[in-house]
């Protein structure tokens, strides 16, 4: 054909550091399509792991959490971490285990083992902030949820804790396989200050950034961008832009779709929008998207970061979220579809017949 | 980091070309990112270019498409091609334009040059199913849709439909900037007979394929997979498999996102689903998704694809769904995501600051 | 008829001032509530009952028939009809039944006793299409439903089937107090022939009517009015007005609201409208909507009556829906509210902590 | 009071059976309907009106109101009051006016003529909170809206301000019919504490109230309640209870249907609700809503009504919602559905049909 397609790279905006980008030059007549799946192997076996289990454990989770820990230390022969409290409740009965003392990159564990649901997960996600985080083996306690999939004793297949671990480190040793991982997209949010123009505040986000009005009556006068275009001026009660991992959280709520975890995407979903037209959006995580509170706004807006650290963005200030360069790699227990298919069967009844047929049941003759 | 992250490549199921793939090998601890802006330009000089105008066209606007065939023919110098009915309409007075006479690659128009809405698009669609899409450089008449960005004769930049087409032909020459382009993900729908295995049925569509239970209550024991993953068993009205193009259509309609049409992703939007926690799904355009109508279903099923041809979907049928490897290139004007938000502001009023003001005003004091 | 209803009035649980009731004929400074509670007790000794199973009946649920029909007959004194296809299969083993030989006003049963879910409830209400139906009292068959509110035999009360058959024939004599009952409003709707301006065809619909576009694209061109004032011209997929009863059904699915059984409203939601503003509205049940198809549509529309029987309205033609004077009342366990939450808590999952809790995990610290 | 509100009844258009109507005692096999349109007569001349202009009114706007309280002085003979800042704008010009004191039952005026939009409605009716709000006649200032339905000068109909005043304050007499009243439904709001049981503070709202989460991340263990059954644990950012009026604002944007303003409902609106399964309710406005903060909830809640007076919800504390027995009486223009289908139209664009046949456009061939 006599055309050719060239593809401008993606940019930063806000002093990220260099993408890699999809650096196909010449696609003359073919689409690229997104990524698919990766996987995980040791370049040199692990030497140091965080455990991590939920804050209000109770004792036969505590009792998993130690089994954890000391085969590890004890069998995989590797250094272990404890963070606070887990190290208080457990840390006695493991004496050469070490105290958990906030990132560092040059100490930075090899992986993190961690008990309990999705909200472990997002303090995990906390640990590392301004370093790339290691990756994750979660182990579910009781509740599988979307972001833990590995039963603590699996009767079906016999997996146990013990055997989970010992293949962990041994990642693609031998003949064992790499194991299937999930590069979990985080968004990188930075508050920008209006008089100065400098960061004041950010957050490396696993599952949203969300804006809202706080105690005024609604979000006043936010102006939204995309790559420096203007999309809107926003009424509404809020403004939630999630990762795909984060797709299935709040943003559901808020009315968002479903975005599967190989979608290199952010979702733009408005709460409680004044017009009817304003609908979920689904961006390529390549861009950037500005939220601007007007100078002479009625109120200032919130920041809310995975549901916990809270900020205000004052009158003049800005929020400007992209996408991180570091993504939180979570261990697959099948791979991205079959474990994503996994959440939305105990999360929301996929697939369950029993229930659709009697929901059903009333369009048809009893 | 002790870790590395390989990336399995996207696999071919139902014997599609090789796919380009995202072939970064390493990515150590740097999450790729999506495509960014494509952009057009002339290898060689523009030989044959297809003229289509709306099929219902008034006299004003078979006065236009006049204009642009026979600029094209003694400005540009290149040979015009008209598909009927335009071809009766204004062919007499046109004696050197040829009558299109359907798609082969070895006669290829180099580009299309293309008067009306975005459902003129979908037709110039159906012209290119078995040969990758030349470019399309889409006029729209009187309303400005999402797939036609140029104006006929736009006061505010001065720019005429004949300025237009100069341009059009010496993309890349001397100092002229190569044009911002679309690479419109089509959907590659193919569909398999149960008794033979064959493929009986299939089209290349632009905005979406849907599954409809015709005059039947509901769609009877429909399986839903990815991957040969097992999703769910659809209790629906319908379904609908939506590309980024099709997002803001009939996916729209049945409570889908609008998807950026950078995102590399099919938009999954179930109708009427009888469970509530059957949600869109936004799934990576990596993906083979398939659907399958169980012999013992109550009823046979129907797909549409773009809203036309319609084949029914018998017990022990199939429906496959990948993405094309040929896209439709459609020339832009400003960029994917400037004329994407014209497209937004034109259809949903996005943007227009009167009458969120006056929606708010039931919230705040008169 | 042999039964009477009676209304209690609403009454004040907050200290508020006394409320006028809907029987007010002057009302001032002062509103009208919706109705509230009605009871039902028999003016006679019922005579007649009919006695109905769900159609796919295993023999469990056969011999359960069968000691409802046999109770009836032997221990209450009553005359018992059965419907085919159960007449068929338990009428043998009870030589003094009769089969049900379809409405007659002069020989309606004093009562209908039905053993199955929500959908044999839809089937005994196009029994009574042209006479007012007698009260119901439905048995859930293993699944209770939002119509079938009482069990087999219920081992948290104690109630045997037996039991409340015993209570059903003596309702309001001597101590016993009159039940609660719930007079399912119906939808008369009437399909009017554009040509002749008669009335063709029709039906008094329990869930809800739905137009749909059977194998055309899109409805075409149906003008919607209520009480002939014009409100659009609808661009949907398909449009659906329910009763209360029906609103957790089909009109559920296509986004509507749930409401409660006491309301005196009309649903009407689109189904896949083009428009994001045409959302589901709620209408008074005394108004009359009216749906015209443009004799000069594209394509004729088709109707179903509760997901049955379906006719074809021609171009010309219209569908006419207001509420019908003769509701289907269905004997209540505990009263409008709490048997609707019931039915709300089985088939919705409301009220059930522990799944709420766990979703919620997401957005709180592990 | 001077006015009386009669009803008319509900009438048959396609032949139906005589309807009974609310006013019916015994209702055996027959269904009562919901109210129909009421109207408004003057007993006895009205003698005293208030005016009411929009707080940021322009000098044109100052001109009409001070051409609407002249007349009603001058020409009409009444005695007129004017709000601050009102007062101080206009009152100079019109010496004989009053200063608007606060709601008095013994000083109550006879109507109430308003210049604004939906907003300044709201703020009429914070001015009659204790007592029955007299009738109000709504001039719409630029925008039309739900609430206010009269042009300030019609040139198609060729209604003045003036006309419509003069028609105001004969309403019934001779042979004028009486004036179309929408008895527009409050919400009678009550916080009672926890500890003491007792009222401390409340509101009759007229569009909604409504329970936020202010500063914590969400709404923490509500029970809610109707008519003293438990319905769910809330899981939200936030809950709405509206009107029909208030159905098409904050509700709407939540997800609530679009209520007709003679439907006696309330509307029961889940913000951002984390299960899928919590959906909008309709309720009927002869029951009680109750909203518990639980004692040992994590935060306490926020109380709103409609959009201002705001007030905290704390731990042990309930939310009471019931129908208030005193409606704001608002004049229509046509009746209550022409003039909701005027609001709808307005506001929401339906009945346009060129932007729908755009939107239609991407179904079809061009």
């Amino acid at each position: 054909p006599p055309w050719k397609f060239t593809k401008s790279h993606a940019e930063a905006t806000i002093g990220r550091e260099a993408f890699c980008d999809v650096s196909q030059e010449k696609t003359s007549r073919v689409r690229c399509v997104a990524q698919s799946q990766h996987h995980v192997a040791w370049d040199r076996t692990p030497q140091r792991v965080l455990v991590l289990a939920k804050r209000h454990a109770d004792d036969e989770e505590l009792d998993v959490a130690y089994r954890i820990a000391r085969h590890l230390h004890e069998a995989c022969g590797v250094d272990v971490l404890l963070a606070d409290p887990l190290y208080e409740q457990i840390g006695k009965r493991l004496p050469a285990v070490e105290l958990w003392q906030g990132e560092h990159v040059s100490r930075s564990p090899d992986f993190v083992a961690t008990l309990g649901g999705d909200g472990l997960l997002l303090y995990a996600n906390t640990l590392f902030q301004a370093t790339p985080p290691p990756p994750v083996v979660a182990f579910g306690a009781g509740s599988l949820g979307f972001l833990a999939p590995f039963d603590v004793d699996d009767e079906q297949t016999g997996g146990t804790v013990e055997e989970t671990l010992d293949e962990a480190v041994s990642l693609g040793e031998g003949e064992l396989e790499p194991w299937p991982v999930s590069l979990r997209m985080r968004l990188r949010c930075r508050v920008v200050d209006g008089a100065s123009g400098k960061v004041v505040g950010g957050h490396e986000a696993l599952n949203e950034v969300a804006l809202d009005r706080g105690n005024s009556p609604f979000l006043s006068a936010v102006e939204c961008f995309c790559n420096d275009e203007h999309l809107t001026t926003a009424q509404a009660d809020g403004l939630i832009v999630a990762t795909p991992t984060g797709s299935t959280a709040y943003s559901l709520s808020a009315g968002g779709p479903m975005v599967h975890p190989s979608v290199n995407a952010m979702v733009f979903t408005p709460i409680c929008a004044h017009s009817l037209s304003f609908r979920p959006i689904v961006f390529p995580d390549s861009c950037t998207l500005r939220f601007d509170v007007d100078p002479d706004a009625r109120a200032d807006a919130w920041v809310t970061f995975d549901g916990r650290s809270r900020v205000c963005l004052k009158r003049g200030d800005s929020l400007i979220v992209t996408a991180s360069p570091h993504p939180l790699p979570t261990v697959l227990r099948l791979g991205n579809t079959a474990d994503w298919f996994g959440g939305l069967r105990t999360h929301f009844n996929f697939n369950v017949r029993r229930r659709q047929q009697k929901i059903a049941e009333q369009f048809l003759n009893g």
